[in-house]
């Protein structure tokens, strides 16, 4: 006698739980062993229309869905341990879950990141992915927010800007155009929007050299400001150093994108650190061996001020809007 | 330069997070401190127009979105330790958030049960409370629901089938009517519907003795069939020894409602458990302690047929829909 919820989670979920500790999701609950490691929690929803559009492929929804927390997890320097899903869908659509369940499960396969239990629930509204994460580290090693100091170095991962500009052609915005004639650049920038790269590989570089990190999820610019206000500093950023893919420099220089929306656009999930300026050898070193790109993109500086963002005239960048807010 | 979200984060949820694993709320994760125990992880959503009704006070929607998970931790035999939160919302009203986040503070302190952690989205479709839950047992203590074996006696807290009948006065049925004199009986059976009551100080009282266990969320007949199909395993349920609230018996025995709609309404949140006969009086006994009324009201046996129930003459009662199911 199955209800309809069930057989959805049997058809659909059960073979992704593969973790003893799931019970195959025929219990209420899950059971997370015990280790002498510390536990990260993270938790982070998306919601159809406002994270990723109607339109989005399901298994790139299930792909942002898991790596929008393990990029959360990498910034706090913690190794993957698993998830649960909430999922609230309008109706029961194979159409959509099969491909949706196929992403989830290859992405937790990739990243050793079981699922271990979850609910889900009908609703009238938007599709909505909730997932709380969990990481281990080694106690008391957790990367804070608050631990920058002036001097440190300020370092991204990867490149910034590219997934806002993809969001911009998903919506048929001014970059669309621009682009018009460059399917392979097109591609590149919304598999950005869609299918975040959460820089797990560099967890252990970050815990072991970075003195503060996030990851960069609202916008860089509004970010750094949050993570140098919770360490009481500010920051000098050099915009000309901020790493770029070749399409959003192809696209700035030719403006038909300002500075303003590669710094202050959401969804790179690239990790923000600080690192002390007689640690940044060894990041560089470990990050080189991690294969993940860093860049030294400015300097931590006393005082409460906003982060200040330099051009290369040396005057300050004027940036209105920050981050991303809901609200 | 706080965002609209953050201001929101600050105002209403900052003061709940007291746990020091919470920063405040002041990070992007937290942490749970290790420990011998196993950690039990349950995730539970309710969504508007579903779980709870549009009208519905928001205090009352933040403790019934604690307390619904709070039942699974107990069902489990597991002692609160903390929950993360995403609430997805339309917009930040602060009449609805007050008083909402009042709701979630008073039952977080009630229940010793911290803040650890969120995320606050918007919607533009219902609103949407989605809650992670942690509590802790010892190494594999944890309460599943498949151990219950032939013989052992089935037993409920409580009284059964209160917040369906709640549900029905909400929206204004049948049973609205024929208490239409009665303000006490409708208020009882609202609130019910509203504000669940975690068996939480059952929790060990069901690690001790019980051989299986689950909450009632989705109507007994339901849940029960799930338990024992987990057991591999049957029930024989005396319909006369549910326990019922004055109310429900009163609008059973004039006719007002069905027994049917006792058995297969949601939303009891009392706990189903399986004791194995010589367990009973020690389980009766530590209830009676613990303060929680507790029924027997059947016995598991062999077989793989639905539990049936039967009523004072003998006879099978016929369960069309045994359960809620969203799908």
């Amino acid at each position: 006698m199955p209800s309809g919820e069930d057989s959805l989670i049997t058809r659909y979920f059960k073979p992704l739980a593969s973790d003893p500790g799931a019970f195959g999701l025929t219990d209420d609950a899950a059971i997370l062993r015990s280790s002498a490691d510390e536990l990260v929690i993270t938790t982070d929803a998306i919601v159809e229309g406002v994270h990723f559009l109607p339109g989005d492929p399901p298994d790139t929804i299930a792909r942002k869905a898991l790596r929008v927390n393990l990029s959360d997890l990498a910034a706090k320097g913690a190794a993957p341990a698993g998830f649960v899903l909430t999922l609230a869908l309008r109706d029961a659509d194979d159409a959509w879950l099969a491909p949706f369940a196929r992403g989830l499960g290859e992405d937790a396969l990739m990243f050793q990141f079981p699922l271990l239990g979850g609910d889900t629930v009908s609703t009238p509204g938007p599709l909505m992915i909730s997932v709380t994460a969990f990481g281990r580290v080694p106690q008391g090693r957790m990367v804070r927010r608050n631990g920058a100091r002036a001097g440190d170095r300020v370092v991204v991962s990867g490149t910034i800007g590219d997934a806002a500009l993809g969001l911009d052609i998903l919506k048929g915005g001014a970059v669309a155009a621009a682009l018009a004639g460059d399917a392979a650049a097109r591609d590149m920038l919304t598999g950005r929007y869609r299918i975040p790269q959460p820089r797990v590989e560099l967890a252990e570089t970050v815990r072991d050299h970075a003195s503060a990190a996030m990851d960069v999820s609202d916008g860089l610019a509004g970010d750094l400001a949050k993570l140098c206000a919770a360490s009481g500093v500010s920051a000098a950023i050099d915009a000309q150093s901020i790493p770029l893919s070749a399409a959003a420099r192809s696209l700035l220089s030719r403006g038909a994108v300002g500075i303003e929306s590669i710094l202050s656009g959401g969804d790179d999930y690239e990790i923000l650190c600080t690192v002390p300026e007689n640690r940044f050898e060894g990041f560089e070193g470990a990050a080189r061996l991690a294969g993940v790109p860093v860049s030294c993109v400015g300097t931590v500086i006393a005082g409460a001020s906003i982060p200040r963002f330099i051009d290369g005239q040396g005057s300050e960048i004027a940036l209105p809007r920050r981050s991303y807010s809901h609200f």
